[in-house]
């Protein structure tokens, strides 16, 4: 068996997989990211303890162990180099659990993650190569090339939030402007629609819902017709749709997968993205790759991090 | 022994290639592309039987050949999807070559195989993961990752001139606003500078030379200080590291090479990318891939398509 473990800001999941792939065993439980790295690595620690005894019921031993974090890792899955989201730089986490158990342990950015698990469970299952693009408050990219993680030489790859695909009215966190995030995150549809309101736009029902604006609600609006709705998911779904070319032009994956929160939009973003993809592709003659939504739930975090060693 | 075929619009280069990756023989003839299809394919197969001959006689066999096309190639490898050089559409030339000496043949685009060579036997050896960016009249790239090609799913990657990096004031020959290619392309440059000059620019020495102003007067201005030449290297470096940084926000390789034309702007050009890039980078503190210029002369085309079986 194996053991996945999905940090993410808020919770931790820790989880069972077996050689079927399936969860059989998992714990879940609050980050604490504001007690620091010690506390949340000796969390991790216990509940991979409790994990190994599970398997020990059931007659198994572990064969590995993976992690998805919020950041970034280094090559070699001992550190994480960098961690916005809790505030951590050059922590030694996977050092610190090879030493504590001696198993293979691997790390990877959760966007991989999830990638990942769509590629051994999902919707991309079967395919060489293909790329998971997340988006939420901000875009992340995971990336597989001949049925392996692609991690880059350096372990900076994979950053599909920030290339950069055009001129915005407003920088990116990283300083840079016209990061595809700044065009195409649910932040980035709600700053293009207040910056509108802002700037006098009024044809729009999004006005009665008052501080309540948000992505679900600037969806909801474009399908219903308004107007001001409607020209934010247009302006999102074109620049993704660029965001989406260039990995074309420059992978040509089989496929290219929408998750994240604001792929919950479903069915109506992804009409939209392939429409405005189909005007920015090169070889219109030629087949290229498929654009379809995230299948796996929240349990794709642990068994995407169980998988990585088959992907690495 | 491998037989290298270097189509280029002008002239085709074909060569015998030994396992020290030495070209021993060579013969180049003109393309002559208005001739059409089958008169070219006769003359490339009557070149490969003098080839076949030549090794006989150092009493050698062929082990298998490689073309490369100014064009992209299905991933068989059996067909010319599209050729604009050549004004061809899906012709058979490798399917037609394999039938007639039953021997593996390998068919990619020219900046794929400048790439391989480099890769090979030039700047980029013994690195596992490159990218080689040819800039000319256009902009096409060619991608090695884990020490082989990167065909793509379909074919149609390493387009690196289309990716979409910004808005311009003209549209690409493809159709779409931004490519690379109308930032950073030598043509992209001639046609910025004769923009300004239109639009009344005068503090330049460019108006001295008049009609002959091209992209290695304006380089050669702005070593020397011209404001305008400046302008114009400026843009089009702070574009290239635009599109360099996306590859590498992307695929994240060890090294990027510059080769064609405009890289004969040499160290000048590379000095300048290399700081517009340091400002585009994602992770300052994180090493990322170097940016190098090719090595390799006119025999890279040869080497690298002879060389395609290793990297396939």
């Amino acid at each position: 068996m194996k053991i996945g473990i999905d940090i993410g800001g808020t919770n931790i999941i820790i989880g069972l997989v077996n050689s079927n792939l399936d969860l059989v065993y998992k714990e879940e439980m609050p980050t604490n990211g504001h007690r620091g790295y010690e506390y949340i690595r000796d969390q991790i620690i216990s509940s991979i303890e409790s994990m190994i005894w599970k398997a020990r019921e059931l007659n198994r031993g572990i064969k590995s162990m993976g992690i998805g974090i919020p950041g970034i890792a280094d090559v070699k899955g001992d550190t994480v180099i960098y961690s916005a989201n809790l505030n951590w730089r050059n922590v030694p986490l996977g050092r610190d659990i090879k030493d504590k158990f001696n198993l293979p342990v691997y790390m990877e950015n959760d966007a991989t993650v999830a990638g990942i698990a769509e590629s051994a469970v999902g919707v991309s299952k079967g395919y060489a190569n293909s790329v998971f693009i997340t988006i939420g408050t901000g875009i992340g990219g995971g990336i597989i090339i001949n049925h392996k993680v692609h991690k880059g030489s350096h372990g900076i790859g994979s950053e599909i939030g920030h290339t950069i695909v055009g001129e915005n009215f407003y920088d990116c966190n990283c300083g840079n402007n016209g990061c595809l995030e700044t065009f195409a995150s649910s932040k980035a549809i709600e700053n293009y629609v207040k910056m509108e309101i802002e700037n006098g736009f009024k044809d729009t029902t999004l006005l009665n819902i008052g501080q309540n604006i948000n992505t679900k609600s600037i969806f909801q609006g474009a399908e219903k017709g308004d107007k001001l709705s409607n020209m934010a998911v247009d302006r999102m779904t074109k620049y993704l749709a660029i965001g989406i070319v260039n990995i074309i032009n420059i992978i040509d994956p089989d496929i290219i997968v929408l998750g994240g929160g604001v792929a919950k939009a479903g069915d109506f973003l992804l009409k939209r993205v392939r429409e405005q993809l189909s005007k920015f592709i090169l070889y219109k003659e030629i087949k290229y790759g498929k654009i379809e939504l995230a299948k796996l739930g929240n349990d794709a975090g642990v068994i995407g991090a169980a998988m990585l060693e088959e992907y690495n």
